[in-house]
């Protein structure tokens, strides 16, 4: 089994993938493969040079990450699994902090430190990398540059941690989840191939919804078809459908697996009065205290 | 009166401005100032360095600046007005394309692009900026460097279109919102200082609400103070709390003025349900058709 993360070594996906395979009891001859960007490991799992993708998808203080909830809606994929790793940002360099012109790292990472960067390098240089330890690796070319990463990237690559704990709140966690290729239909989805079962009620269940327009109250009544079930929205965010300005789908997140009676019936009701309704599949919920609820 | 918007001269805020200030019949003795970044902007607003800001809230291909929405809730502000811009991103440089080794925008505008660069400059340097005009000015310094910008900022700074249009997709707009310091409290908002008063129904107001924890189908109860009232909700976007993950607070526009008796009363429902409700003020209606309704 190939498990596909962002790369190289020391990105906080592959803590998240390591996180995931420790968690998976019966796991044997697992290797992961490295990728640039997101974009890339989505489309390794498209046409299956790896078996599952572990990206980011949400972090606790800036928000989506827009990029995986496109290529969610753009393509046929299937969330099999959820990890949250908590995130502790260091400036990683070769050089002395006097020494420091240039700042490098992920665009989520460089907003998770706004609040610092302003403060502290108002005037340095700010370029993008494909993920926090790519950063790493090319501040290690450099004296006067630094990345933004965890504190093993700066063990990997060879660099000093010149001030650690940088994320603008101290509380910083992000959300990955685990990916496969595959239609992800109106039919129930399966639960992914590693997963333990966890009880009912410790599932949960993505899904895209496009209402149609010009019917105010439309999301209203979407959410009244858990409301009334009492089925617990564990997230609702709005992304542009891309079409025109106020036009939006909606990422729904909620309690529960596509196989319970309660689910089917609500989704059945849903589908009838969307646009479109996309179901990304059921997967085992994990738990903030830090493990699946299980 | 003093506009405070991106800069330097050239960004698609100073295009708004401009657009929000030809709107205003009876203006007189307005005059630009440009900051680095939206939250410069938003500082000389709160400090009344300046009169009003103009900055981005949203954009029909990447979504919500989230800074702009951080920054709503963090402090004391107003919103008096909107405006929509069409953003017809070009590739800049003094350079041939053959000579681009760094590529350099705010990174809004590198996410607007992000299929182009992939496909065309997979291995350029990647560099952000606070505006898309001062990387255009950066990009004046060396013929490695391009920027994303507009066309208009190819002439103010002496650079060539190298290619045009090269955002993801040729529909691309971007709404911002104009800004005045001042608490918005749950008293009616005064309508923006410069602001004809259209018919009622063209107005807009927008909220900040954040829910009681552990208590299933808030949202939907929220939005049924709306729908109930047939009020038509035209944006509701989640931002983290901050907090933890999985906890939220959510930005609502809907039409309508909080002096009309309708909305006042869905507004009273919803304080007496909600952790917090922000109002951030009632302002005319942007039509995507190209005027304000007025």
């Amino acid at each position: 089994m190939i498990i596909g993360v962002l790369g190289p070594t020391g990105s906080y996906s592959e803590k998240a993938a390591e996180k995931w395979i420790a968690k998976q009891g019966d796991i044997k001859g697992v290797s992961l493969q490295y990728y640039d960007d997101i974009p890339d490991t989505v489309s390794a799992v498209l046409d299956k040079t790896i078996d599952l993708g572990i990206i980011p998808v949400e972090n606790s203080l800036e928000g989506s990450v827009g990029i995986t909830l496109d290529l969610l809606n753009e393509n046929d994929l299937t969330i099999v699994g959820e990890m949250v790793v908590t995130i502790k940002h260091c400036l990683l360099s070769k050089g002395k902090l006097s020494d420091i012109k240039i700042i490098l790292s992920h665009p989520q990472a460089l907003a998770q430190c706004r609040q610092f960067l302003k403060k502290r390098f108002a005037n340095a240089e700010i370029r993008t990398t494909g993920s926090t330890s790519h950063a790493a690796k090319l501040a290690n070319e450099f004296e006067e540059m630094a990345a933004i990463a965890s504190r093993e990237s700066a063990q990997t690559y060879g660099l000093d941690v010149l001030i650690p704990d940088i994320q603008d709140r101290k509380e910083n966690h992000t959300r990955f989840i685990v990916i496969k290729a595959g239609p992800s239909e109106k039919k129930p989805a399966e639960p992914g191939p590693l997963s333990s079962l966890p009880e009912k009620g410790s599932y949960k269940t993505s899904i895209i919804a496009y209402l149609k327009k010009d019917r105010p109250g439309a999301l209203y009544e979407l959410l009244g078809e858990f409301a009334k079930r009492n089925v617990n929205l564990t997230r609702i965010e709005s992304r542009p459908s891309k079409r025109a300005l106020g036009d939006y789908i909606f990422y729904i997140d909620f309690e529960g697996h596509t196989n319970d009676e309660v689910i089917k019936d609500a989704l059945d009701n849903i589908t009838s009065s969307v646009g479109m309704l996309k179901n990304l599949g059921s997967y085992p919920q994990y738990d903030l205290s830090g493990n699946a609820k299980e």
